[in-house]
């Protein structure tokens, strides 16, 4: 039962295994999104409920930030704040995020203001927040390691919304393309960290499992979205109802 | 825009109306166990997801029990670890949820170790005993008074389950029988003391809020079992499988 101490590669090749299986690339929902399948209203309450995990984010770095022992490890880290709040001159993930958002024909105030959030969206996105705040340093900086599978799943979303929907343009998606560059050099240090420090049974159990946490919470909000906008299609009370089913509120 | 301050019975009546939008006795997923439209493997999921919120609400009670201030109110707050622990000779109720999951044919191991459970589950769950651990004590407080509305739920889903199971029993089932004499006892602190503490518009609208709260995690557990074992019917990576479906693994 008990498992062997792995080499930095094959503790690098058990983490993509982990994402070959539960990265929310393989989720019916992103298929559906990215193939052009959803109606307007469906692409909205997946932007609007995003939302809510882009503007966490800075908050989960902020949090591990806060631990990092050295400046080198806290410029390292920092470096991924600015990439989300900007610098007040050039825009960051959090504000691009809003662009997608006006594009589709959102209110900037009723998104931010979380209204119409799943409070299913909510509960996985803090508990990645928690997650991070109070797990060991490693578990804290794995759970990022989701970021090695995300060029991959930005590439299907950008060509496959572009091509498919008619009320997306370049200028919509300007989250995604930054990010493309952005996450592989998070991962180049993250990833680098994991395999230099993880080198006991016990943390790199840890290590494995806190990439699985990440992938359940990624893969939970694409179900809310399903369960609540494409099957069954019923909303939670209180929840966004797109217009253009507006009338058919499920209850 | 300012709401009015409610007079104590006005606020009584302010949480029923919350009750009657938002308690999970309107979900589609209950309508489907106490009418007798889930099979064995699906009534499974919602005891061994059900197991966690069970096994969790001593926890949230601890919390609160160690924050309050005189031994009048942990004398009261007490008896509720002890409906739920049990006292080392009459079990509790997690002990008697267990014998639900006995029931059903569940290895108890397996409910216990929680590998099964949905992570939506164990993210709505978590958000409630952090709540309860977090907010004021009167916002903690409120956030019980989902007990107001639980025999009725409870009334439903015993007398429907059985009728309508062959797999279910009054031994079974013995979990909710106490329950309707214990969660009117509790009401009655809870909602008096809500209602006596409450008397600003800032309190009185946090109080309907954390009784909102309350409602969105207890649907948002029954959403993901709807999702994963009903329809469509996609249970997330690593999730339980019933054997009625098994080999149909839907990813």
């Amino acid at each position: 039962m008990t498992a062997p101490i792995l080499t930095p590669d094959e503790l690098e090749a058990a983490l993509r295994a982990i994402g070959a299986e539960r990265y929310h690339i393989h989720h019916p929902f992103h298929h559906l999104l990215h193939e052009g399948r959803l109606g307007k209203g469906q692409v909205q309450a997946w932007a609007l409920n995003r939302y809510y995990y882009q503007a966490s984010i800075p908050a989960k770095d902020a949090s591990l930030l806060a631990r990092l022992p050295t400046p080198e490890l806290r410029r390292e880290w920092r470096r991924r704040l600015e990439d989300h709040d900007g610098d007040g001159t050039h825009p960051g993930g959090v504000e691009r995020w809003l662009a997608l958002t006006d594009g589709l024909g959102l209110d900037r105030d009723y998104v931010v203001s979380q209204r119409g959030l799943l409070p299913a969206t909510r509960f996985a996105v803090d508990a990645y927040v928690r997650f991070v705040r109070e797990r060991t340093l490693l578990e804290a900086i794995a759970s990022s390691l989701t970021e090695m599978f995300s060029p991959a799943i930005i590439s299907q979303r950008v060509s496959g919304m572009l091509r498919n929907y008619d009320f997306v343009s370049e200028a919509t998606l300007a989250y995604f393309k930054p990010r493309l560059t952005q996450a592989p050099q998070d991962v180049d240090f993250a990833l680098g960290y994991v395999k230099t420090h993880a080198t006991t049974v016990e943390t790199q159990q840890a290590v494995l499992d806190a990439l699985r946490f990440k992938c359940d919470l990624l893969w939970a909000q694409l179900d809310a979205l399903h369960f609540a906008y494409v099957a069954p299609g019923l909303p939670p009370p209180g929840a966004f109802i797109p217009e253009d089913v507006a009338g058919g509120g499920a209850r």
